[in-house]
């Protein structure tokens, strides 16, 4: 559970609809056509600009942006270190019956148990890290694209209000609401934009580039074991992947 | 036929054409001379920063976003490990004789079948590959470039609107419609812009993108089966280019 | 020639006239001193930014968007396999008399009769295409400067007139002609950027990355002839160059 | 200490301040509700873009571009050219016993002793610098986003006021003050974006390529000794990490 | 001496000053507050951008983009050919006693006559040069900053202008005045930017650029006189550094 999401997300709604609902007319804030254009119109780009399955996705990869825990790289290096130290004692056949809970972990490990040779393990281990950033740009991509939707539909909503209003300009008093909800879709676009679409690819991409060095620790790890370095001289190397305030060896850092 | 672009286009059309024919005053949005200026000066723009081939070519480019559909990768990665399979078993010559559906699997198969050296076909393939992915580029820059241009001429037509209205402002009556006329072309700019050559741009490097990673895993098999390798860690390793619900080997992944 | 850069300039200066006569008050819209800010400032920036040569140079450089033709890879390609033939025959020296026309691979050719190393040769060429490259680019990047320019001049002359305006907003029927003038600057920048500077500049790196791919096949294929590939097997590795349509060998392409 | 940060702000603070104070109406710009949107909704975007321990280091993160002094790559030099005198003349164990100011140097010389391998000692190094660079990027992200989301946030809250003033025009003396009012989000927005997120952004990453480049300095000199290389050839290498005027060898530069 | 940036600074602003002198109200765009809103904002936000003395060395570095005269690399090939010529007939070490006018080509020729190795050179000549980058660098970040800042603050002090003037708005005849008062900032703040600080930042940035392809040529040079190549085949090889109309070789080039 990605707490600060969600506490972002409740703490800035609350915001915003303090300062509508205390102001003047709240109700004019709420303008389904407005609506209407700026989230179909976001949406219908999104379908122009990725593949059908791609947007559908796009609504569980957002859970994720309030699901996703980072990882915990300390529990990795400990379960790596331990792996090093039952290989170096039993050999690198008994690493199968080893309970490992980082299903990418075990998968490297399980090419170990396989025999095949250290080149072939680190390429095929580092094209699934490369290929699994690609396809979660894919995700960050599609907000980025809504982020970038959102507030161009919002100015297109406010045109065509203006040109409307602008048109029959002969009450003045019709005026001033008019160029409200002209305004209207300009604020929904900037609010969707820049308090949801691009805050939550941004989280997506923190994510993404945590996991992928925690795939980098444990490719190291798993070559390390290969070459069967010594396992206190392995925990050394790993912990430069930790922030020196999280390492055993409290030898530098900063 | 790629559904979501379809489905994009119609319904952003049919949002527009909505909040337009419902509002007030739906014929000034209309307006021949305008359309003149940010279609003619978009189309003359593209002239200059392109060759002639490359904007006539932009039509049947277009024309793709609609209508190519995405690789199957898991296809070709079933027709890599069957040929795999027969060169094994029979050598390499026999694989002439393989119906092969994929025009760029069939290429590389030929240069294996031709007695190139490994070498020599992992360059050519790789040059093919990047000089391909250099020509989608041209067509991807001319929406690009269309979707840069399509506002500034919507602006140049609203400035010119703006003088011509400002200059002669002895009505007050007349400056409303005036200055509706004027905005249209800065929405009409951000229509093409936003909900047309953009979003078609990126429609366009997702497929090219998507084509470039096809391809590359054509080249990892081709030059798997030149190096003899077992057809069953082929598979496993050509499957890290699968998202990992799409693997045959549930192992691992996520 | 280039007709597009030609056609696209008539095109656009046309109808963008076209808009201004027609319409009210075409005399205002030129304004000798509004010329000479947005003019007179974008030259004055570019020889901040630049050398004075780079400057004076721009005015011929932007001659070659209009003139320079496009390269014609496939003659290129004809000539080298052909040279390709000559060398296999009748050794390398004879190359020295045969007819070429590209200066590039004229240079290229004396290189390998005057009898250096493939290394030294490759280097040489290489190092020429890179620094031809980067003085192209200057060429570009006056364009591209002064295409930023010109709107910050054309922004800066607006203020300079609002400003002189609202200083002296006595006359309430002077200000809509006031504010005409001011708004002049703005639509100068804006044309003289986005129609005329930023495309050039596109146009400029179209051709320089056109130019570089055509020298990079020449470095390809003076390096076979060297080796002594086989001229046919050259060709069909040169042809990677070309769209898949102008290839000689049907087989594969996209 | 940073001295510069502080004046900066304090320098930049009081002209704001007195261009406030001395103007008409001082009290109308402190207005907390808009003091509401404007902060709350940037650290609420901040909690969505970042994990909660990133918005919460930021403060701490801040004060270092206050109280973080530069590094000084004389004395560094000094130290390594020192210690690599102790190492010719004594072997490298007796290092151990040296003193070390610098912790990363004194890291870098532990290995020296404990007999790694120079390849290892350099991978090991090179990676803790790398991955310290991508910590401290973090730091310089949370107030670039937030650089972001000020102005964002700046502009949501004049547009909800802009809607709220328009929808109840009926009294035209109470347009001034309520534009007023809304336009004063903006106002803090801009200020918080360009005078303080941003250029703490830029002297957090300024510092932090200082550190670099001095880390890069000490493996280059660590490197050096495990060599054996001559103290004095060492030092005229280090010191092209200097700015000429600052080295001991005369000998050219610029 | 470099007269381009000299007479494009006088040539801006007889310009600007001519369109304010010959206008109406000249005398409302000297505003010493104004002034001080924009100049002191924008030189504290660069101090706290960057170190204090970077932010003083910046008004020499200034002066280089005035004084600083382009390279000639002609002289500099003559001068390494020459000194080609007399290492091939006297060997290295009469290097020592040639007379040699630029400082980094003597550095690296003493270099030569130390008997260092070649790879030890280029490896500590490239450093210089990249080091010699880095720093400049940090001057044209200082211009490209104020550059960004300017505007910053002439927006700033725009608004608060505004506000002041919005708050207190009761006498109509008053808004004209004020309102150009308020837009000076901007006004301020888009000719500091766009006519100063950024194009200063690019000519730093083109010397900078000029002067490390000269660089890259000694180096070239002097890892060629160790390697006792033929002085004709160097002179060959250096010239790729000229535009072909340079060239002492007439062959080939473009």
């Amino acid at each position: 559970m990605d707490l600060a999401t969600l506490i972002g997300v409740v703490l800035g709604s609350v915001l915003l609809m303090g300062a509508i609902l205390l102001g003047d007319a709240p109700g004019i804030f709420f303008n389904p056509p407005s609506v209407l254009i700026v989230f179909g119109g976001t949406l219908a780009t999104a379908m122009i600009r990725f593949s059908m399955a791609d947007v559908i996705n796009s609504a569980k990869i957002a859970m994720n942006a309030f699901t996703m825990r980072g990882n915990n790289p300390q529990e990795v290096i400990a379960e790596i270190v331990n792996l090093a130290h039952v290989a170096r004692k039993n050999g690198l056949i008994v690493l199968e019956q080893q309970p490992i809970t980082d299903p990418f972990l075990k998968k490297a490990i399980m090419y170990c148990v396989d025999g095949h040779e250290a080149d072939f393990i680190e390429e095929v281990l580092q094209k699934e890290v490369d290929l699994t950033i690609t396809r979660h740009q894919v995700g960050q991509q599609v907000f980025n694209g809504m982020g970038t939707s959102a507030p161009a539909f919002g100015m297109i909503g406010t045109l065509v209000g203006l040109v409307q209003m602008l048109s029959v300009m002969d009450d003045p008093a019709s005026i001033g609401p008019g160029m409200a909800v002209a305004l209207l879709t300009t604020l929904y676009g900037a609010v969707l934009a820049n308090f949801l679409f691009i805050p939550i690819a941004d989280k997506l991409a923190l994510r993404s580039q945590e996991e992928e060095q925690n795939r980098q620790l444990i490719i190291e790890g798993v070559l390390g074991i290969l070459k069967g370095l010594n396992p206190r001289v392995m925990e050394e190397f790993l912990e430069t992947f930790l922030p020196p305030k999280d390492r055993k060896n409290a030898m530098a850092g900063r």
